[in-house]
């Protein structure tokens, strides 16, 4: 008997399907989250492959997501779309906007579209990604739970903040980065702190706000932002962007609404999308050549793309599956027979 | 006799403006360079204060920007606004078009600026101040030269790009963060190199990439980006949308095309104003109100605000005038004196 289980990207996105329907998600939202989750798994970003499939249904049923939301569209015609999720999953809203986003930032040289009261558990590079591969270059950001003390503090106010950034390429996967603006994930403490090892120097703070490097006192204090004040000052712009700006909840609100990090925050996202084809027409120059000379000259120095990796493992998944554990194919199992009742 | 001198704001401001007039700029820029240099001064931001002066002067003298243009205003009526300093200073541009720039991103939600073909030297901070005084939010960034290489590189190929971004507040100066994506100055480690001491872990590579606390090593080899693969994607970020995705110049085409850092960068710049009343409107919420609660949660655990200490520069100086050392001074004079002639 092997220790692994190897499925072709359909097969398993076709069994993630099964189990969000078993769990009573729309029709449209349970492809959809099936496609992200697979997507990540392909990618082997495990942090946000099918590891994420019990915290979806750990929501589900604690009654903290609308199974059954439909996306709401607003637009006045200006260069902000909105999409209200109505308390269901972020992915479906942004992709029932992402069309109309696209044609808008094409029409006036760039958009923004706002998702109001969502679920999140995704990776924002499937957003940018998406409208990188559309021609359009792309950020997205968006609050989460307030672990992470400001530079020069001692309490969790702001979230791990990710920020994604994608721009077209020609003839290649799209430029892509997505990162936590914490030094590391909160998780990365926790697994730390489960094999009895100290945590590095510089990921966070005691409940005084002094350094240090044991992962229980971490997690009664706080983690710290990447970069020092620089990181802390980013952190605190997607707060502003993608939560006070949007009337939507801050990271200290999503933690404070939901009651606990055991289950997925809801708040709102920020998604700018950006048309080079308008910005460089009157240069002259090609802005999508002018970005494979820029590529070029770091790949000549040894250095590498963020997501080279990804898109690597990609191929990989593609031409030969997706490796599973026997535990994840087990669980994966044990989800598509029992569904909801599977949790304990 | 003292060794300093105290000019009040506005003195200081009209004898910058008397010696830009001598070196022959057109008199709208030259207000406005007195303007932002006097502001950076009375900010107590040393290093884009009066120190710029001979840095302005030097590329009159050189014949490499041109005294006199006159910035024009591109406007199809989209959410993108270009303007073109036509090889003139970036400053007067930006103030010729900022009124359209605020007025267009009141009507569609966002709106951004190109700066098209200028010369750079100021700190971005004094845009997105304006902007966010102004009750917009304000993201700022441009090329410069390439002294920084990318993480895992060895060779200076992304510029200190800085990136500035400002919210409005309630009765207070804006929250206004500007900094290099650099972990230092490049003039930081020159100092080092004046003084005979290393410089810092983790500032600088040699020729080979490898880690150096030599500054002569450091200048010949290549900078570092903050944050490491953070900061470097970020860098990275505004080589694209600063230089590429508007068809002008990236941080090493402006080293190629000005042929020696000791004159100041030619390129473009890309600021993006949003309007957190239209973001906010369907919300209830009051953008301004919430972004004071994380505000003063910040303060509350002891940490500060970017900009505070600037803020509180600028309150000293215009009760009791700005501070120059007697070189500082007698270097004015000089300039006052002689204008271009000053210059060795």
């Amino acid at each position: 008997m092997t220790d692994t289980v190897t499925l072709s990207v359909d097969a398993l996105q076709q069994r993630l399907r099964r189990i969000f329907d078993l769990c009573g998600l729309r029709a449209e939202a349970s492809d959809c989250l099936a496609r992200v989750i697979t997507a990540a798994e392909r990618d082997n970003c495990k942090s946000h492959g099918i590891y994420r499939v019990e915290g979806c249904m750990r929501v589900i049923k604690a009654g903290k997501v609308e199974p059954l939301a439909v996306p709401e569209i607003f637009d006045a015609g200006k260069a902000v779309i909105e999409v209200d999720a109505k308390g269901g999953f972020s992915n479906p809203a942004f992709e029932a906007a992402k069309a109309l986003l696209a044609a808008r930032a094409r029409e006036t040289g760039l958009a923004a579209l706002v998702i109001r009261d969502c679920l999140h558990f995704s990776a924002l590079w499937q957003e940018v990604e998406a409208l990188a591969d559309d021609g359009l270059a792309a950020l997205s950001m968006c609050p989460s739970y307030s672990f992470v003390a400001p530079a020069g503090g001692k309490q969790g106010l702001l979230g791990t903040n990710p920020l994604a950034f994608g721009y077209p390429r020609a003839g290649e996967h799209p430029y892509v980065y997505d990162f936590a603006t914490s030094v590391a994930a909160r998780g990365e403490i926790e697994l730390h702190r489960r094999a009895g090892k100290p945590i590095p120097e510089g990921w966070a703070v005691d409940k005084d706000g002094n350094p240090t490097t044991d992962p229980d006192v971490a997690l009664e204090g706080a983690m710290l932002p990447f970069g020092g004040h620089k990181g802390s000052a980013i952190s605190t712009m997607i707060e502003l962007l993608a939560g006070a700006m949007l009337g939507e909840f801050m990271s200290k609100e999503a933690l404070d609404f939901m009651g606990s990090s055991a289950l997925l925050p809801r708040h709102g996202a920020l998604i700018i999308a950006l048309d080079p084809a308008v910005f460089s027409a009157r240069s002259g120059r090609d802005p999508i050549a002018e970005g494979e000379r820029l590529f070029a000259a770091i790949g000549d120095q040894g250095a590498r793309l963020p997501s080279q990796r990804r898109f690597a493992a990609r191929k990989t998944a593609q031409e030969s599956g997706i490796v599973l554990t026997q535990a994840e194919f087990a669980q994966l199992e044990r989800f598509e027979a029992e569904g909801l009742a599977a949790l304990s």
